[in-house]
């Protein structure tokens, strides 16, 4: 599935094709991993061990395991964000690890929430260690994020925790929203942006500036950062709501039809349901009978394929690929609002192209 | 009930005996609960009305109502906290307020992961909005109170944020050790002090702190006031377990024998199996044949009074009974290591005296 690419099928955008995308992501997690590794040491058992399976890094019977760890693009935006205020890459560590934390504290908590079984092609932690390590360790997590940037105590510290914990708080918002949405019919379009820019864009955002304020930079240059975060993060989401339909399970860890079996109001579905037409009067009047339905737990993948067909039929799955485009168009015009090595502009750029390129 | 006395049945500590408890009390819930109620304002709905009814100022059927906010020990202290630091009490009060939000974030948590179905006469949260919203709404009290802290943007609130960071994580690991412990047959009389400093006196200890730091206290003054804060935590855990198994319910809002229904290890239980003795060791055999009963929710009254009665006679009550008083007296006499105007020393001991003769 090619989702986001220019006519001649690749990124366009010149100054970015040099960039190692895979040593960009590695230097992000090499540089991250032990001080996250350490942070989560710090937690009482059982809490350490229920996060260290969490994070990949053992199984559920304790044992190590190589996991699989994520894309890892909030720690090499994190280390890039410092660089961009003419910072070393390594100032910006403690904000990429702080950034992980409450990611995975979203995690933990909204799996349990939405009942999700299974994460990153494992189970996840509340299906393994219950409900309540669920909670405990991700608020756990959620402390630790900001204990980390604290403890360094400088006023650059206590402005990049107040910017972590209004990301925080717009995630909890976006959380809130999405579950509130499951249990309407209709959801529209702005609303569905509204809620993946505050479960997704704000803490990418955060990301972008976190390394910067830690280094320095003025809430001009933070702000503009985040500029470009927040419009990665809903060029990234569009893309996560496409593979949310149609992803290889392969390759996301996910079940087919994911985001459908869970009746997931995401942009594919509310941009079909908005487009009229007769294919999406046809999904309008499934969808509603679905939410009544007894049998939905029992669906077979033939019915959740019908949805589909008809979601792309009108124009859903072109919609969202076109807004994956449209915000990252944004993020990279947002880059130009900001002096910064060039070098490490065009390290952003590519970023942002590997996001809407993404097949996970 | 009279639980800690001094030989004459009233606390031994003259100059408190001129504060007026209720004046000092309601102070500090009239100062906080306006800048608290503003701060749950923020939150986006649903989370708002969740978060009014946790605080009862709404019924479950969105009607306002006048509920029991609890006792607000903690803003009277954190106001009193300011003042010891020579500071106007109102420089307490975004602590007071933070604090207050921790308090209840871990409430909203706590209660869904040990099942507590009842808290101050009311149904819980996840009893009457469900577990997603409980865990939501908790991680959304959670981030506002660091967001109240850091917008001050002094670097003073940073400190304070720091403190609350820390007691948070204690407070988390409390709940951890305190859920770990209620799946095995013994836990030692220290692990369960341990538990309780955690649990308990952390966040009060952070409570007496956090106004001075605000009020431009250095740290011994903070450390000192937090060693006070701490050991009234422990004596007034040490209450809460004798009112957890003794308590009146029509006062605490609790079930009858409510730590035993939860097979909770809480100091009463965990000092009378240390003890020895006949009845030590009858109450060893009861409850390790209750952990592996499959009857145990079927139980009636007489089959948990025999169980009370047993803690009883092998002396659990009593122990716990003169724990308390020697936590307060140890509290009252960390007071002694900071300066501070007599007005508020006295207040301070009054508060604790108050702490121990308390009823819920």
């Amino acid at each position: 599935m090619s989702i986001a690419t220019g006519t001649r099928g690749e990124p366009v955008t010149p100054a970015a094709d040099t960039v190692d995308i895979v040593a960009l992501l590695e230097r992000g997690r090499t540089l991250s991993s032990p001080v996250l590794r350490a942070a989560v040491d710090r937690l009482a058992p059982p809490m350490d061990t229920v996060a260290a399976y969490h994070f990949g890094w053992i199984d559920a019977e304790g044992r190590p395991s190589d996991g699989d760890g994520g894309k890892a693009v909030r720690p090499a935006l994190a280390l890039l964000s410092a660089e961009a205020a003419g910072a070393a890459a390594e100032v910006g560590i403690p904000g990429a690890v702080a950034v992980e934390l409450v990611h995975n504290f979203s995690l933990l908590h909204d799996d349990l929430m939405d009942g999700d079984e299974q994460r990153r092609h494992r189970d996840t932690v509340w299906k393994v260690h219950g409900p309540a390590q669920a909670i405990l360790v991700g608020d756990a997590l959620f402390a630790l994020a900001n204990e980390l940037l604290l403890e360094i105590g400088t006023v650059e510290a206590g402005r990049a925790t107040r910017r972590l914990t209004t990301a925080t708080r717009k995630l909890i918002d976006g959380q809130a929203q999405d579950i509130s949405y499951e249990h309407r019919e209709r959801v529209t379009v702005e609303e569905c942006l509204e809620m993946e820019g505050n479960k997704t864009g704000a803490l990418l955002a955060c990301a972008v500036s976190i390394g910067a304020v830690l280094g320095g930079a003025d809430d001009h240059t933070a702000d503009t950062l985040e500029s470009y975060g927040y419009h990665l993060g809903l060029a990234f989401q569009a893309v996560d709501d496409l593979l949310g339909i149609w992803g290889d399970p392969e390759a996301t860890g996910k079940q087919t039809w994911s985001d459908l079996r869970q009746r997931k109001k995401s942009l594919p579905v509310v941009a079909a349901l908005a487009a009229g037409g007769p294919a999406s009067e046809r999904l309008g009047e499934l969808l509603a009978a679905d939410a009544k339905s007894n049998d939905f737990d029992t669906f077979s993948e033939e019915e959740f394929a019908t949805r589909a067909a008809l979601i792309e039929e009108a124009g859903g799955r072109e919609w969202t690929s076109q807004e994956a485009r449209r915000q990252h168009a944004i993020a990279i015009e947002a880059l130009n609002g900001v002096d910064m090595p060039e070098q490490v502009r065009a390290q952003l750029v590519a970023l942002a192209d590997f996001v809407v390129v993404r097949k996970r």
